[in-house]
């Protein structure tokens, strides 16, 4: 694909852009991926989130294991123009595989000496359920 | 630093980890940008929002030039460990360099084959003001 828009963000070395991906109305923030120039592109295309899954190096249309897909209403990149912002609707109110709502679950507590990460938000579906 | 909180944390091959800067309150996305260990341990320290700026490979204390410091309320780590989210109150309501409240101020319109980046944001002060 040549257009202009996908070549107006600076993907870094491996080809990749960060995404956040924010939830529109609470404006909590549900989780963070990569695209590549291709699921950038799908995302656009099919009005929900395609993510580039380093792990697996593949496409990752969110959702298509669990049905926890990402309706996205809008998508704003920075003034750098190296990072992606959408603004979704999240279906199943889950977006975290650890059936969370967000994937930013654990909140540091305690001082630079002695600190710890704690998880402060409930699971709302378990996994098992999730991905049979 | 030999600190269990920060080992918790999924540095990259760069000893670097991706950090969201969301404002209390309004949850605006307001930046992006990286921490190594030792910004993570002085953003705790201070209370204030401490990068690593990766173009000038140094410490960058948010604000420092601009008096646009981010007082840290509180942090988060997503399900993987390798991606922090801070909960910031943004002095002078301006956290881009261009001086907008966010840096995700250009949004999306048209289609995959006709799309554009649109500034829908105001400059609330001329970067001419903020860097003297």
């Amino acid at each position: 694909m040549s257009s202009t828009w996908l070549n107006k963000v600076k993907w870094d070395e491996h080809g990749l852009v960060p995404v956040i991906a924010q939830e529109a109305g609470s404006n909590d923030v549900l989780m963070f991926a990569w695209m590549n120039r291709d699921a950038l592109a799908k995302t656009v295309a099919l009005g929900e989130a395609v993510y580039w899954s380093r792990s697996r190096k593949k496409l990752w249309h969110k959702g298509e294991e669990s049905g926890h897909v990402q309706k996205v209403l809008e998508i704003r990149l920075d003034c750098d123009e190296d990072v992606v912002l959408l603004k979704v609707a999240q279906a199943g109110d889950i977006a975290c595989h650890t059936g969370r709502h967000s994937c930013f679950f654990q909140k540091f507590e305690g001082s630079e000496k002695d600190g710890a990460w704690e998880t402060v938000e409930p699971v709302l579906k378990e996994p098992d359920a999730i991905y049979k």
